[in-house]
């Protein structure tokens, strides 16, 4: 591979308010597109290609305005379908013509897959923009002394706090370590300066296990977490702190001990039996899992008992002033489809409108796994949890050199990959969804779901500060799992499952603390290197930092994305709003130092450093260095330009 | 750019008969899917991966046999949707892990653009799988001795045969050159002998142009053109030499003379008045031309009226032995769609049931000038016109290094590229659309609406040569306009819809022949270099060999397409079909020789040349090589293996 050379020289668009008049327009609006053109691009004439009625249809630009090194483009985009592909064409030069589209530049014709898209949806609620989103598995972050008095359901296996947990077998889904909604409430404080203000609780309905995600009912929540009760006081008390609080809604299917479904099995005249996939005894199931089966939604009673009826599970739980501010969509990718039938985008469309009825500003983001371009229009949710744009890049970039994890269903490891190649998948991922959906997603460096990220970096812990530090200064939502801020450690999703170890936390004295021979939740095997203490608090305070910095920083809460440089070892990118820039230098390892034009980054000489070091000018030069893992974040105002 | 290097190790595989046990499986059929896997490639496991109700799904693959230069794998994908996108994913020796899909392999995540597709609708008619398509412009193509007779209408100026096209201006649509469908039935023979096997025409339909795509009925055939019954003589004719016709009708609008419209302005309580988007006298038009009024499809009555009655436009005319084959649909790409109005698969799906309902073998391929990937599944139109993955980058190959022509509507010139950035564009394109799909679509050097390839690449004639020679080597069905085949001149759409010079042939003495100087259709002056004859038929013998060559091959008709080498001036694929490879050579220019290795070309020493020189073998490599514009062609069976 050759030496990689900055982007700053090439042009540049995205969603964001440096570069649109008005990110959520309605149908029939005009909104003004800019595209900056730096000198060096020698671009003599600008258009605009949008698909109008699916149409190629061009738009001629006019020079805005001239910067020292950059030269403005407008272009006037008439939003004429309910979601807009645009692209540019820009000619000049030796040019011929080259486009820009989410991808960057090319000189030959390209598929419309990385257009830019602008929809006329309605936008995400306000409340979300900034958000920093805090996951929690209920019965592993933290067990009140009323948990003591509750009985142990028939499936489970109540174990200590301290118990390892097992991670794979017959007991893996059956221990109960009893962490309860009361419990949560008791840390909120840990929560709140962490910095998130979103708690996030995978399911809360009774089940037949410790995950929840095959609930016997949505109208009760598990009384061995402290029932309807305890979610209304728990609620309560998030929204007191000014956070929010969503729950976790499987839309694909039930428990096989749903009520639905036993009446179903029961009596093929019920009328429950329409909501599955039956042909004689057998039915359809998630993934074949016979515990859990499928819902059909071709059953216009199941629709209305879902979406429609006020005391349905989407519109019940979201109501009234302590109801949940939205929910987290479970196998959202595959709810409404099953072999010719696909009514993916009409259940969505109607959780959105059962959800924002029953709370004007709910917020609705799907589990998704891979390519999300047909399914993530935010017609339905209103973003998708990144782990195709995001996890896996990242995770091919900051595994460690040895260990490598297996990824949510993957028959082959995870790739070690440089970091031209995580640029080009996280843009090219990026590209396939409306900036407002990428900028609503979920992004997260793991979930309950997947290895741990302290895990999955080895032995070397300031990998985790550079996976944080990506989280916390790209777009999309940052979603952080319970116990990463510490160093959680897990090999793969149950594994992760571990209670937060509250009693090695500083202060708490007793068990644990930072040392690593301290009882619960042994490193896994497969580890390289010693083994990390239960609770890190000097990762703990990376991440205070880190989201203190984001929620801080418009540039980093709300601003575009610019990639600048890639090469093995090192990212840099930009964040640009109206108000603030922010430079953002990532590092895996120690790399040669890459040398950018300060006039090309105008303004940043009246800078500060955001996070980590000063910044190094070398005459008309910035110069970014990094001795092994890195972050730093440099952030200034633009000049008036 | 780095010296091209050859792609014989690296793996393949497409939607041919080479590389899947069955092109149309029904729901839920297992179709054995093949990869070849040079040995260079040092491959351990091989997956594939489907997303079955959009959720990825990892097959594993066994080696099914080996060759002296490949592993075969083999690995069955269950078609459990209409649609199954599938992908490959390899690992093996220093691999990491890396995909391959239909843009080839990438070691990093890609998004599910260029994933495989294969389909479970009804495939094409048989007749279509080897077909080549001649496309006749009605006015324009012959002049029976019956036109004297008829009366002009009042929009047209009749002009005689020689007059000079005009191609922009007040007069353009209205000039009446008097062709009609008994001259094209006098004309057969110029047809068959190029070995054409579908006769297309353009628009026959009443109407206030010559072009006839603003038809005022759709209940009968243009009395100028011989009306209701020349068409059936024609189709009559065409049939007894073996050969298919098809019509062409724009779903998207009518001609605001049209007797719908008419109605509808007329009155604002007529039926009609659904069947466009009316608000007060305004209405919505194609681009906003006020003579095309778009068709409304909420309209029930209008979809009763198009696709259900058998009387209606779709069923009528191709009712019969003596019907039509099918139809080339005009603007399909817009069809149905209106601002927040998508109706276009229940559009296109609707003609699919109404066309074969009539007709069981009835052909439909689109109009479509982009990106095709949401709308050339399969489920309504067969295929579509392939301007944007073969037109446009054929001519960003061979258009003349001075004469820059313009492009459907792009405000820009279309840019001269080398061979790389053509392979990769047409490629990315083929990758959009099922195989099936791509197979049955029309391929085209240009059209009734475009520059001619004559005037496009200017002074060099054997620059044709190369663009025939490509159409008529690739997957898809090659489409060539009436004139084409002898060097016919147009600098854009209209200007090329030029009277046939049939005075002009050999052996018709008299006028024209190939004395450039001979009246009839001047050479456009900016097209560089001598003027080149009005019928050239050095140029016509090369249409009809290719044509031939491509009949009698299986490979060339029927074969999988394998990219080999690409660099700036040459291009090199294979077509795989289990009877026969086919090896084609193309170059624009002289360029340095392609040295390939015989091995990984297995059985070709005993092939033989289809077209053009002998195969030059130095030791165990073949020596591909060039001194101007080349087409070469060589084909063998390849060994049982």
């Amino acid at each position: 591979m050759s030496p990689a050379a900055h982007l700053l020289d090439t042009p540049h668009h995205d969603g964001s308010l440096r570069y649109l008049s008005q990110p959520h327009p309605r149908m029939g609006e005009t909104v003004d597109l800019y595209v900056r053109v730096p000198h060096a691009a020698s671009v003599t004439s600008l258009h605009v290609r949008t698909t109008h009625d699916a149409e190629p249809k061009f738009t001629a630009g006019v020079v805005d305005r001239h910067t020292a090194s950059d030269t403005w483009w407008r272009v006037p985009l008439v939003v004429h379908n309910p979601v807009a592909h645009y692209r540019f064409l820009l000619q000049g030069g030796e040019l011929g013509y080259q486009w820009l589209n989410g991808t960057g530049m090319h000189e030959r014709d390209v598929p419309d897959a990385a257009d830019f898209r602008i929809t006329t949806y309605d936008p995400p609620p306000a409340w979300s923009d900034d958000a920093v989103v805090y996951q929690i598995f209920p019965d592993r972050f933290a067990r009140s002394a009323s948990a003591d008095a509750r009985p142990t359901p028939d499936w489970a296996e109540p174990v200590s706090w301290d118990t390892p947990v097992a991670g794979r077998g017959r007991r893996t889904g059956r221990q109960l370590y009893g962490g309860d909604l009361e419990g949560i409430a008791e840390h909120l404080d840990h929560i709140e300066t962490l910095g998130a203000t979103v708690v996030y609780l995978t399911p809360v309905f009774p089940s037949r296990s410790n995950h929840r995600y095959d609930a016997t009912t949505f109208d009760r929540v598990d009384p061995i977490l402290g029932g309807d009760e305890a979610l209304t006081k728990l609620a309560a008390a998030v929204h007191a702190r000014g956070m929010r609080i969503l729950g976790d809604f499987t839309t694909n299917h039930t428990g096989a001990g749903h009520e639905w479904f036993r009446a179903a099995q029961a009596d093929p005249a019920a009328p429950e039996r329409d909501y599955y996939f039956f042909d004689g005894d057998r039915y359809v199931a998630w993934l074949d899992v016979k515990s859990l089966p499928k819902l059909n939604y071709d059953s216009a009673e199941l629709i209305r008992r879902v979406f429609d009826d006020p005391q349905g599970v989407v519109r019940k739980w979201l109501t009234g002033p302590d109801g949940l501010d939205g929910w987290r969509i479970d196998v959202a990718n595959m709810t409404g489809r099953y072999g010719a039938q696909d009514r993916y985008h009409d259940v969505a469309r109607r959780m959105r409108e059962a959800a924002t009825t029953a709370r004007p500003d709910a917020l609705l983001v799907a589990e998704h796994c891979h390519d999300t371009s047909r399914d993530a229009l935010g017609d339905g949710w209103h973003g998708v949890m990144n782990y195709a744009g995001f996890t896996r890049p990242l995770w091919t970039w900051l595994r460690h050199r040895e260990y490598a994890p297996d990824f949510l269903g993957l028959p082959v490891i995870v790739p070690r990959l440089g970091g031209r190649a995580v640029m080009e998948t996280m843009r090219e991922f990026a590209a396939q969804m409306p900036w407002v959906t990428l900028t609503h997603s979920f992004n997260q460096v793991g979930s309950h779901d997947t290895t741990r990220v302290r895990t999955l970096v080895g032995d070397d812990a300031g990998q985790v500060d550079v996976a944080a530090g990506m989280l916390l200064t790209m777009p999309s939502i940052p979603m952080i799992t319970y116990g990463d801020e510490i160093g959680m450690l897990g090999e793969f999703g149950e594994d992760g499952r571990r209670p937060m170890p509250w009693d090695a936390a500083p202060g708490r004295g007793g068990r644990g603390g930072t040392d690593p021979a301290a009882p619960g939740g042994e490193p896994p095997a497969t580890t390289p290197g010693g083994e990390p203490p239960l609770w890190d608090e000097r990762l703990h305070t990376v991440y205070r930092d880190l989201i203190a910095m984001r929620r801080a920083s418009p540039a980093l809460h709300a601003g575009g994305l610019r990639w600048v440089y890639a090469d093995d070892d090192v990212l840099v990118y930009l964040r640009e709003h109206p108000q603030q820039t922010a430079l953002v230098h990532l590092a895996r390892l120690p790399h040669d130092p890459v040398r950018l034009p300060a006039a090309a980054l105008d303004g940043i000489e009246s800078g500060c450093a955001a996070y980590g070091p000063g910044l190094v000018v070398d005459g008309d030069e910035i110069v970014l260095s990094a001795g092994g893992p890195h972050v730093g974040v440099w952030t200034w105002s633009p000049r008036a330009q």
